[in-house]
């Protein structure tokens, strides 16, 4: 499988995060991007190593998640797109396959990410949107919500909704767009913008929904942003709901598939 | 919890079949009915014996089955509705909770049902619909399956769209609807009838498929409905892609919840 030139192979991956420790590799659980891994490393006969466009937490889904890897194996795109969903386990499917630059970096060269919340508000509980959505303790109030989402667009210091754990060296970001929807028994949350904080999407998740239940007005969030403080943040909404929809890159694909 | 009045009681329940060997209570399999029986046994203290609206095959979902019991028992139905969902696994869900008359029965009362067959073809595996769809092996033409599903619309014999081990005295049952719909990467599939035979939304989606691939006519349908030999209809469609959508009835009831 070995002699050919170099290649640069973006695959954009979904993938239910239930079963899954998040993206990232990590000693104590099976994570997508050890999976993608052990599926590549049996296809190629060698190890191989997968940079992902960042990480996604335990139990957070994917629509179109990016990992790019390096191989000089002679296998064309539709090779790997097809020989990888035999390999992976059901709840990770490739749906592209692209040969980009040499240079491409899925986190590194990545513009701007697309992330998705569903909310359940029906009156009572789904069995089948269980895994996929998070009931709050209440109908929230949309217009309430998109009224204080509103005050998130902008480049601004999101202190205040990043966790504990986040490694990042500073914590200003710009968000394009964020979007409150009513969808029948559920709310669509989204938000697009240059790079998130850990948990960030999360954070915002809980502290609307609080706005939405009426627990604090929609202003709130400006004094949140000036303040900088995580403390005065809404808690974290659970992974299920979140969903990585889309990773934009600038990049030409030299090649696809499909 | 008895001494009351006896009150007839209609739940409408949610479920993904992934788990279960179908609707009713075998020996070798959990199923959604005696969970639904286990948890109001436990509400209830006693044994409760619960109607369904007719079975639903291993790996069969449900959007609003119907399934009544009579019970003595002082519950409001906001408390079987929420009692029932915190009893039962999080896989089924209880949607409403009605009182109905005490001559309605889920099976023998029924005008009519709903159900959904969703086909996933998009050119690459999805895995969040591993679960709730089936890919068939092509992406079959919508506008042929459309044309050929017109032909099961009426009143027929409906012998070659059943499965072997169906115990049905006769095969004549009343299809008012049958719908073909693209919907992305999706083919919703629909069908209203007044009853089904065991696996006959299955094999009727086995068997368009086989129109939308090519290998069959539109007209072929006809045929088979003449000839009433089940080997000469399509293979049974996989049960991860069918949804009990609705059950209809003409019986108002005397209190709902919510």
């Amino acid at each position: 499988m070995r002699g050919g030139v170099l290649r640069n192979i973006r695959l954009t991956l979904e993938y239910e995060g239930t079963a899954y420790g998040g993206w990232q590799v990590q000693e104590n659980a099976p994570t997508v991007q050890s999976e993608v891994e052990r599926a590549l490393a049996v296809m190629l006969k060698a190890p191989v190593r997968v940079t992902g466009s960042g990480r996604t937490d335990a139990g957070v889904h994917a629509l179109g998640q990016a990992a790019n890897f390096k191989t000089e194996a002679r296998v064309p795109l539709s090779g790997f797109l097809h020989g990888l969903n035999a390999l992976l386990p059901r709840d990770i499917s490739v749906r592209r396959a692209d040969e980009v630059p040499l240079d491409f970096d899925s986190r590194r060269s990545a513009r701007e990410k697309t992330y998705q919340y569903f909310l359940h508000v029906g009156d009572t509980p789904s069995a089948l949107a269980r895994r996929t959505s998070w009931r709050p303790p209440g109908r929230p109030d949309v217009l309430e919500m998109e009224r204080a989402a509103g005050f998130l667009v902008g480049i601004h210091d999101f202190s205040a909704f990043r966790s504990a754990g986040c490694d990042a060296t500073h914590a200003v970001r710009a968000v394009r767009q964020v979007w409150v929807k009513p969808r029948g028994d559920y709310v669509e949350l989204g938000v697009t913008g240059n790079a998130f904080l850990r948990h960030m999407v999360r954070i915002v998740v809980g502290t609307l929904v609080e706005v939405g239940l009426g627990r604090r007005r929609p202003g709130s969030i400006c004094e949140l942003l000036e303040a900088r403080d995580r403390r005065l943040a809404g808690p974290t909404a659970p992974p299920q709901g979140l969903f990585l929809t889309e990773v934009k890159y600038d990049v030409e694909p030299l090649e696809t598939c499909p």
